[in-house]
């Protein structure tokens, strides 16, 4: 019978994780004479060696927790049998203390994109349709699906109508310090580089968020030709007759763009995970972290987010930044979110989900140090607030919170293609920008063949190294952001509604 | 010349709102020797005597603020002429001092409806699929698509497919006070009456709400067959198969169903106002408030909400509270709420939208005073706390924000039809009840022939008196809870996506 496999990723661990697909019987041998002491299942944790009492469980060779009580050699490591360690201080970390050196530039890599007026370069030709309230959102639905029945069809060049909408806008505080965050995002993403950073507007016209205030700072893009006020019109019959002339003359000029070449450089890549299992932080995560040094070197921008599973590895973080201003640039965004969940009585340790945990992940330390691992391994450029439009290139930290739906809504204020990495599989998407998901378990990219678009989980079976699997995910990349290859949920229109980040009261 | 026209509420009142709809030119004359000292638009107010610096301005014979300057008669009174006064303090409140008598009953007034096993009666019969986390939205949109053109219409007895998606589900700190309250939202709104009480229900797998917590105390209505799990399921085709079969099976039992006769304290109806102006407190409230008074005659229960518009208004309702503890209840609710919107560095000033001040309203406390009037007359029976379910009859305060869509959210809790009052105007709509719309002006209903269910305008114009008005809309909420009649939300489909109350934190 074959030894049993298991996952050691730092030569200081003293856990390892459990690779069978049916996991580990009792009694289960291990090369290099390691025996389970019960059944583990697969992605959970075997101790490799005894761990006394109070002494640390190491894992990625950081402190995942103490142990609570003994734990013989060959134990299953359970979330019970940790105690969560305290966050790292945020008053006592090195500041760029360690910057990595540039990795070599990869040279005359290219993407066929949309280039906009604005200079951005869109990976989609989109007609976006901003609503400044929920209120408009059922009319600007009703005209879409008319609009694509209709009238897209006759619009080839352009890829899709799609209505930007939220339940954001009105009985809100929109002067108390939370309510900037969710205006920025949604100015951000009404004028993201898929719709040209030209979209229709629809207001309603008694609603907090006026469309002059939601596009302070960018007012030349409101013209009457595409600001629609709904109590401006005279019924709904006439109302929708109004959107689709607007949609029709906008269309128009989308269908005008081609795809041009342009350099790798204009992508600006999201990373998130979700759904994640003790496997993501040694096979998708790593994997896309080796895409993202690619990207980096490439010249493009890659956002790496979620402050609560960045939270607890932030002292491996902090040395990385260029400097000690976008080192206190992070420490700024996790001390916010540490006071913004302290207020909702709650802290870091509330992240992990059921699935996490089924999947093998202990706790948030243990959650966050695999999360990272997106982050591959060149400087930290910048940090963006919640929000805010990311303009570094290079590997940039965007504070968002980790909710998946959040995060990707948060992302879209400045990425224009995304990757989501998951371990318990999860059907997202967004509308605005390509989706590609990495699985972190071949079981899962079989289990989902029609989801799934890269499985990294032969990185843990041996079929492939990190290095092919990353390679694989950067030139997917490029092929999706041309429009050459079509990502499964744009193959299937599987669109998570926008969920913008609101810190701040309803009234 | 025929003179000018101005409402004034109370006798105590020195302002009246003009009436004409060109507003007051300056020089125009009223009856009893008023004259316009200046351009007053419609709808605005107009004072009637002399307001000394310092003096209270009095409407609805409440004080809804202090002059700042000395204000002759004849003069526009505006926003920034008035001193916001203090909200009522909640500690020096009469509870329970002037309970109204109860007015005759109505009896015998009936409409058809679809009892359900747990006795409570819907007045659609549509089959819910609720979703625990939004990871799964479209997935289930797919599905319902595919199910509206391919399967419903061989079930003609079921009005709809509704897929009760939402933002929230996982990224959430689950343990957080404020977590209970979209939690048994959803609870509520996926065991609605509209629904049998028996929805499908989607589950992710690994998210935060399991399906155990979402239904805890509910259990039973989990069953194997009308719950699944995506990350159970091989594949997307598949998982939309599995989705179709569930619903068929679902879509026969409900098409067995018929409507019958009920009696109309089955009815539960929601009241709500959104963008309102200066006459919705003398025409579309006070309509509503009589069509209250009749619901309430007739045994139903019937809801008002919307903490922070009923606020600076609590010291006419605690009298009206049927005994001290309903007045205690609801003094918490706005104790509650205070703390809500100081813990944001927010308070209920926050309120007024652009829109309720361009049509007329000075500040909140003038926005409550009208708002209230929906309430009717009868005494306030019960108060509920945010997304719980109402089990009483007569007049209930149920607790929500005052945001269209999040209020309208919230009472699905408990309302199986909803009536909807507006000023400048809004196409809302939801997809699980009726949504009735009740103009406050005949101007918009004119402009919006084909949104606008009932013109509550021609109160001010002398056209219909609030009785007539209030039986009207009394009349078309048994036709619409029957079936029998459409209201214009339905007739397009509008419907606002659900948004519910979360003031939790989100992780």
């Amino acid at each position: 019978m074959a030894p049993s496999r298991c996952i050691r990723v730092h030569e200081r661990d003293n856990v390892a994780i459990v690779v069978d697909p049916e996991g580990a019987r009792s009694g289960a041998e291990f090369s290099g004479g390691l025996t389970a002491r019960e059944h583990i299942p697969q992605s959970h944790k075997i101790a490799i060696s005894t761990i006394e009492r109070g002494s640390p469980v190491l894992r990625y060779g950081q402190i995942i927790g103490r142990a609570n009580r003994a734990i013989p050699a060959g134990s299953w490591v359970r979330e019970e049998m940790l105690d969560l360690p305290a966050a790292p201080a945020l008053e006592q970390l090195a500041l760029a203390t360690n910057v990595p050196a540039p990795l070599p530039p990869l040279e005359g890599r290219t993407f066929q994109g949309f280039r906009n007026a604005d200079g951005s370069v869109g990976t989609k030709n989109i007609l976006g349709i901003t609503t400044t309230v929920q209120c408009v959102a059922p009319t600007v639905d009703y005209a879409v699906r008319r609009l694509k029945t209709e009238v897209l069809p006759r619009y080839p060049n352009v890829d899709d109508i799609v209505a930007i909408t939220h339940t954001y806008g009105c009985g809100i505080a929109i002067e108390a310090p939370g309510a900037a965050i969710p205006i920025r995002t949604l100015k951000h993403i009404s004028l993201h580089p898929n719709v040209a950073g030209q979209p229709l507007v629809v207001s309603l016209g008694c609603e907090k968020l006026q469309p002059q205030r939601l596009f302070a700072n960018a007012l030349p893009v409101l013209e009457d030709s595409n600001l629609i006020r709904l109590q401006d019109q005279r019924g709904f019959a006439e109302t929708v007759a109004a959107l689709m002339r607007a949609a029709e003359r906008q269309l128009e000029f989308l269908n005008r763009r081609e795809r041009r070449m342009c350099p790798a450089s204009e992508l600006v890549v999201g990373l998130q995970c979700g759904g994640s299992d003790a496997f993501s932080g040694v096979t998708c995560n790593p994997a896309v972290g080796y895409a993202a040094d690619l990207l980096v070197r490439a010249g493009a921008t890659v956002l790496f987010s979620e402050v609560t599973e960045v939270r607890d590895a932030v002292h491996l973080l902090t040395p990385r930044a260029v400097n000690e201003r976008v080192a206190l640039d992070l420490i700024r965004e996790m001390r916010w979110y540490d006071d913004y969940l302290a207020k909702g009585q709650a802290d870091r340790s509330a992240n992990p989900t059921p699935g996490n945990k089924r999947g093998g992940l202990a706790n948030v330390v243990e959650k966050a140090l695999g999360s990272i691992a997106k982050a591959g391994s060149t400087a930290l450029m910048a940090v963006a607030g919640h929000g805010e439009r990311v303009t570094a290139k290079g590997l940039v930290f965007a504070a968002t919170p980790a909710s998946d739906f959040i995060c990707g809504t948060q992302q879209l204020a400045s990425m224009n293609l995304h990757i989501f990495t998951t371990g318990e599989g999860s059907p997202y998407g967004l509308a605005l920008v390509p989706v590609v998901k990495v699985s972190s378990r071949t079981a899962l990219a079989e289990k989902w063949p029609d989801l799934i678009d890269i499985d990294a989980g032969r990185v843990a079976t041996g079929d492939c190294t990190l290095e092919e699997a990353g390679r694989e995910i950067f030139e997917f990349v490029l092929d999706v952001a041309s429009g050459r290859k079509k990502t499964w949920a744009d193959h299937w229109g599987l669109h998570n509604a926008l969920a913008p980040f609101n810190p701040g009261p309803v009234t």
